[in-house]
């Protein structure tokens, strides 16, 4: 709550970002070092995500348990990528019970050993698969250099595991997750994500592919927003995951992982903030509708708060979220700076003049001033919010899209793509470069490869970094 | 899944309880000594639990939040009582990403701490009271004899931490999530707990009173199954918890905090649960109800099909959560028995018979045998299975709580305390004793005082153990 201007998105967008999450009461920084306390308007908008996602995934068949936040160390070493990937960023705990431990405890930074070992030990038979198990929890991955909600040591996520008595339904699932996180990104968030699997330096440690979901922010950096990893039979082998199939044989299980995590707050902060605050999408923010009643005298206020808790009955009464600020001693002013910041969609004034009229004003929060202020009627007042909620969804994944469009640009050499990526833009080229090659770009661009999307172009092309033929297409962008 | 039959609870209710809780797939013990992994049935029964008091806890005005699990070992040192009571069990983290920390970090055994730090922090001024916070995550107190739910490192649970402006609000808050939890679980878990007030031997490291709520189990062992704290201002003075009140004076907050555990499963297996396994509330139960398809030939099986599916969609059509049991090449009584074990409290059996009458036949878990089973028509089929959750629901609160009320016995001198407690019943008796005369008891008799119930007779009586006057009657009993 403050009356203070953000600096400008085009000023300085990091800025812009640190200082609006803490001023709209999303976070705020932990005592320790990379630590992150979400506070309950952060939460609230975590626990809509959650609910979206989690209905979906109990949709396709997927049930949820807890599992324990202590790795036995040795665990991690089993699959040799996967230790390697991790090793570096570790917390261990070493004294338990005010005695040295035997041996230490990692705390886990995502748990595809804790579920190798019950995996093995659950799984018998083909009639145990498939077996589609997800965790919400928080992990640990030690970050000296927090950016709240896009880089902490500790955030909380969901993560999918899920082992298969075939290849096909392993990669049948882990695509089925991407399409799942994509259609919450687009449907619920409104954004616009891209689908495409990840190069083999970009992969997770210890899976065969990994499919992305690739947001682009409004400085047109883009986002990880959601993985999926096929883990072939890496976890399966090192872990010991067997069944007996039905010619009495044993098998390797095929095993997938898949998650989500609070790095979404940020994807939704950066793809559709303003320089006056957040722009929650309708579907997911935790109050969809602020009544900002209006009144001097007494007099006025009896009138106005009788149709306010009219209003504010009819809204509730439609499952829509709807707040009444009823805070004394702040001016009308203040609360509409004050929910703009905080990204309500909608701010219903009610003051002694709409009263009369039984009317109401409703400002949409996704088009500032005058033009996204209406005056309507009081009767039907819920399906009126609702429509306006509806249409503010719709109007900012398509704003959000075409702003992407208009951001991602084919580049047929490799001096082009420094061009467009020093330009702040993605660039999508023809490319057959390995691990080595990429490295070289990074130093020398800034870039990354995002994916290789699955929308790609027919035919082939010729690679812009190696000049050899190249089967595919690649983005490259700025991240972070 | 098996077709062995369970310890008696009368012969071992220990192994029948250990037995249970793996066989009925809610729990496995973790890799690590102390932990436990909660298994996707008993996970959604600890969802239908968050489900209903995450309900409440918002109809009295709380919010979730999600504060970090690594706590700096020096706050848990400033306040005396509290680093008293948790340092034995303490998890301490001592290396983060591959270097030795300069200061440890331990794991939060609850947030009281890590709550003082934040709310010192936001709290300024009277507008800001009272705040109120939930928290939903998970915590470690180094254990090493586990008890799958009762005992184990690390456990689930919600922690309430609120803040207010005078001691009379602190106070109605402590007394009010008390309410919160006793109502939960007499309506929801069907469990009589008891209300009432600690000893100070036994209440919260850090607190002024700690209130709980105590259910028998069916060994007539108490179960502590919830507590709420007003932690008076001995947290808000240990982390300057300041706020400016009306008349522009610093003032130190009030505070409290709350908690229910996964041990609230340990709850209910052991308040329901019978010689064939768990009984679970209807209201709490992740599956009401189990169809059980019977059938001979393929001819049977495709009317007896069409009539599953049909009653299916009706019962998922009224909200009830059901099952249909396809599972291939298992006799319907294995099937039976599977369920039964699970605790699954209605089940429908359709069979060729059934189909053309029209009917099927409901057995209610709570009653075994044939004096449970009754043959119903399909036409409203929703309506007459709610109705029976609901006799069941209120039959399991009814009989546990005639089965405790006859297991609490008045005493009137420390001889007949003995005999009740050596008989395994609960005693309830005058008392006006100390600490250490507590400490002498529980050698003595292998009892701890419960609670003073809030429940009190009339006027004064002796204490059975001092002899002194006592105003205040308390229960005593063997405790898990």
């Amino acid at each position: 709550m403050s009356d203070q201007k953000l600096t400008p998105q085009s000023e300085d967008f990091n800025e812009w970002y640190n200082t609006l999450v803490l001023r709209a009461d999303l976070a705020d920084y932990g005592p320790t070092r990379g630590t992150m306390i979400i506070k309950p308007y952060g939460w609230t908008l975590w626990e809509n995500i959650k609910a979206q996602l989690d209905k979906r995934f109990k949709a396709t068949g997927h049930v949820n348990a807890g599992f324990p936040m202590f790795i036995p160390q040795n665990f991690l070493t089993k699959e040799a990528q996967h230790v390697e990937g991790f090793a570096p960023e570790l917390a261990v705990v070493t004294v338990g019970g005010a005695k040295e431990l035997e041996e230490p405890l990692v705390v886990r930074p995502t748990s595809e050993t804790m579920i190798g070992h019950a995996y093995a030990k659950w799984i018998k038979s083909y009639r145990d698969l498939p077996l589609l198990i997800n965790l919400w929890n928080s992990v640990v991955r030690w970050e000296l250099r927090t950016k709240l909600f896009l880089r902490t040591t500790e955030f909380w996520w969901q993560e999918g595991h899920t082992a298969h008595a075939t290849a096909e339904e392993g990669e049948f699932e882990t695509r089925q997750m991407l399409d799942v996180y994509e259609d919450f990104a687009r449907n619920e968030a409104a954004i616009p994500v891209i689908k495409g699997r990840k190069t083999e330096a970009e992969k997770f440690a210890g899976a065969d592919t990994t499919y992305t979901i690739e947001a682009m922010m409004k400085d047109r950096k883009a986002l990880q927003s959601g993985t999926s990893h096929n883990l072939g039979q890496n976890f399966a082998k090192a872990f010991d995951i067997q069944y007996l199939d039905q010619n009495n044989e044993q098998q390797h299980c095929w095993t997938t992982s898949w998650g989500l995590s609070t790095r979404f707050i940020g994807a939704i902060i950066m793809t559709h903030g303003d320089d006056n605050g957040l722009v929650l999408p309708p579907r997911l923010a935790p109050h969809q509708v602020v009544i900002v009643p209006i009144y001097r005298k007494d007099k006025e206020k009896e009138a106005v708060m009788e149709a306010v808790e009219r209003l504010n009955k009819a809204l509730i009464a439609a499952d829509i979220r709807v707040i009444v600020d009823r805070r004394e001693g702040l001016t009308p002013g203040f609360k509409y700076n004050d929910w703009e910041l905080r990204g309500v969609p909608v701010r219903m004034e009610v003051g002694p003049r709409d009263v009369k009229k039984n009317a109401c004003a409703l400002a949409r929060r996704d088009v500032p001033g005058r033009d996204g202020k209406v005056f309507v009627d009081q009767e039907n007042i819920a399906q009126t919010v609702q429509d306006l909620l509806d249409d503010i969804q719709a109007s900012l994944l398509a704003r959000a899209t075409e702003f992407r469009d208009s951001n991602i640009v084919d580049v047929s050499s490799y001096d082009e793509m420094k061009t467009v990526i020093e330009a702040g833009q993605w660039a999508r080229a023809w490319w057959c470069g390995n691990t080595e090659d990429e490295k070289k770009i990074k130093e020398e661009t800034g870039a990354t490869t995002r994916c290789f999307p699955f929308d790609q172009p027919e035919g082939d092309g010729t690679c812009i970094y190696t000049g050899q033929p190249a089967s595919e297409v690649v983005l490259f962008a700025k991240a972070y």
